[in-house]
């Protein structure tokens, strides 16, 4: 039995004590919020994770140049990336939290970016954005909606944990719809918390939990230049690991999949739960490529019950597997198991049932091992296609 | 300078001497033609590759068991895959092809089958299918509209190779739109010659030739159960090795870049040239990231240079590069060099008519290395979303 309780609260990062956030329209979105901030009276311990594509970002490049291990100050914009700018993109976040270091007090500020790639950011603006800022604003909401682009909706979340251990407050923001596919997921996600985590495990846990949450969606398995996920501490509550895991676990878990059901044009958010592999690492290969696969994405979009494709896809991975031993469901209508195909009318309809809901589940064991994972992701819609065909028009 | 002299001629797989192909619909398409074959007076040297899906169809592993190396039938289905069909789907090919060689004399006939996953041939339509063939027919056309799925054309050349060496003719017939990502690409493509090709050079040269035509194309990045090419020659002519690898480049080139063409839903094709990887292998990698990025894919569906979505895509790929080193051009217009972004309004626009056009290339070097390749791909348009997700239905 647990001896926590996770309660969920208002707030989002602003649960935690301390913690401040707001938004303003500096100009780049005709309307609504497109810079924010989130800060901290005192400074505050961070860890985080950033992109594995190659060519990172400049505030990727900032902050792992300066080693940043506390901040007090997170300044985010959306609809320009900051990417493949080169050295005169970090110059430009030189600049830019030099003239916010003229408004406010701040410890090792951190810039970050999302939206188009290569194109250099409009300091000016920034500045005339920073100057409309309450700095005492403590508005979670208004931040979450400056850092989204193609969102349709904002992703916040917040839990206090009690336990004998004593108290502590959790709190996540995170944006993201398209350019999705962890290894870190395409998105920008910022925790607050005050646990007193200790330094050394803060970046084993947020690798730990992130494995199984950012890193295991997908909108559509591009890996984009700007994913970060920041975890921010205040320490000024308690602290035990195991609820701190589970809590943030929660965060994570809830912000990944509002991230897959908001994925562009996303009629349906998938999970594939992948079982029986040879290992846990061939178990997310086949789960992965599930929700990168077209046509597994146009069959979810079509509620077609095209349960070949997804046999396909797992022969496709380079898995051990095994025709004979592979069994695949949907929710609990079997369509195929070891060698036998058991899809016939009634099947299909029942499949076909199961697909028509916004959210449902896909069973595949492949009889190998024990290896599991489970992957979420969406389908492939027009929209999707109108979406990314227009993005920058 | 060249010792031959390679002429189109017309015929298809009938082009070569003593080659006889045709077909008829045996109720699989409300109308056209669905099952087709192609077979020679005397029995031909095969040679032949396949899927590395690891869910081989049963008629690949009908040919893999029995070991064929020489034949003299082809028959081939279309609207059915044959697929995960397990033993049964062998015994029915077992079936067929014994019924067949009650009509017409066989030698270790062949079956090759493309269309949905996971249902049992209906063995009785094929029969009174091949009941209806004129096996005096030499219409390569109708084979090639036999093995048509969502294919809007027919996949088809012919040459006449002459040189000091002597004469020799080859044809080939293709299919393929979609589930195309190449280790094979999916499709299915029959080539027949009278080149008296040495029998052991037979699969080298096809594998060669392979690796830069059908395996540099991806529709979708989906590789299926059935992907087969088949070499057959008659040896009624001559051969020399540089001239019939030039040949059989041509046809599989052709043949190749007609599925691009073909991709469901395409409205056009493009080749992205990668050169200046590390090696030859990573410049694959790139190139075919290209060819199976969403956001790629639905950049070139609205015409527009979305640059950073292309050199993101190079950064995921996991292979060595350098944002300092990188060079990106649409055909000549270059809109990032070597850290210097080169992309304003008149280089937009520019690029911007490059990308009207039907088919056009993109160039990247890497700057590393001499290691390149030629991917070709096709856009994503609603069409591809609606072929896929109504295709069962």
């Amino acid at each position: 039995m647990k001896k926590f309780r996770i309660t969920p609260v208002d707030g989002g990062v602003c649960a935690v004590d301390g913690i401040y956030a707001g938004g303003v329209n500096a100009g780049f979105k005709k309307e609504g919020f497109d810079l924010g901030f989130i800060r901290s009276e005192n400074e505050m311990d961070v860890a985080y994770l950033f992109t594995t594509n190659r060519f990172q970002a400049a505030p990727i490049k900032y902050v792992l140049r300066k080693g940043i291990k506390k901040t007090n100050f997170i300044l985010a914009n959306s609809k320009n990336a900051n990417a493949l700018t080169g050295e005169e993109g970090i110059k430009d976040i030189d600049e830019i939290l030099g003239f916010l270091s003229s408004k406010i007090n701040t410890v090792n500020p951190v810039m970050s970016s999302t939206g188009v790639i290569g194109v250099r950011l409009d300091k000016e603006k920034i500045k005339k954005g920073i100057e409309k800022f309450d700095f005492n604003e403590r508005n979670s909401n208004k931040f979450a909606k400056a850092i989204m682009t193609t969102d349709s909706f904002e992703k916040e979340i917040s839990f206090e944990v009690e336990g004998d251990f004593g108290r502590f407050k959790i709190g996540g923001v995170a944006k993201g719809a398209g350019m999705i596919n962890p290894a870190m997921a395409t998105m920008l996600c910022f925790i607050t918390t005050d646990a007193d985590i200790p330094q050394n495990e803060m970046k084993e846990i947020l690798s730990e939990i992130n494995e199984n949450t950012f890193n295991a969606i997908s909108v559509d398995g591009d890996t984009s230049t700007n994913d970060s996920v920041f975890l921010m501490t205040t320490r000024k509550g308690s602290y035990d690991k195991e609820a701190f895991k589970e809590a943030l676990r929660e965060v994570m878990q809830k912000l990944a999949l509002d991230i897959v059901k908001d994925g562009e044009g996303a009629t349906k958010a998938v999970a594939f739960v992948v079982t029986g592999a040879k290992d846990k690492k061939e178990a997310k290969i086949v789960g992965k490529n599930f929700t990168n696969s077209l046509l597994v994405k146009t069959a979810l979009f079509g509620e077609d019950p095209n349960w070949g494709r997804i046999a396909s896809t797992v022969g496709a991975s380079g898995v051990e597997c095994d025709e004979t031993k592979l069994r695949i469901s949907f929710e609990n209508v079997f369509v195929y198991d070891r060698g036998n195909i058991l899809f016939d009318e009634e099947t299909e309809k029942k499949a076909h049932e199961i697909m028509k809901k916004r959210e449902f589940k896909i069973y595949v064991d492949l009889g190998i091992g024990n290896g599991a994972f489970t992957a979420y992701g969406c389908d492939l819609s027009y929209d999707y296609v109108k979406i990314n065909a227009e993005y920058r028009t």
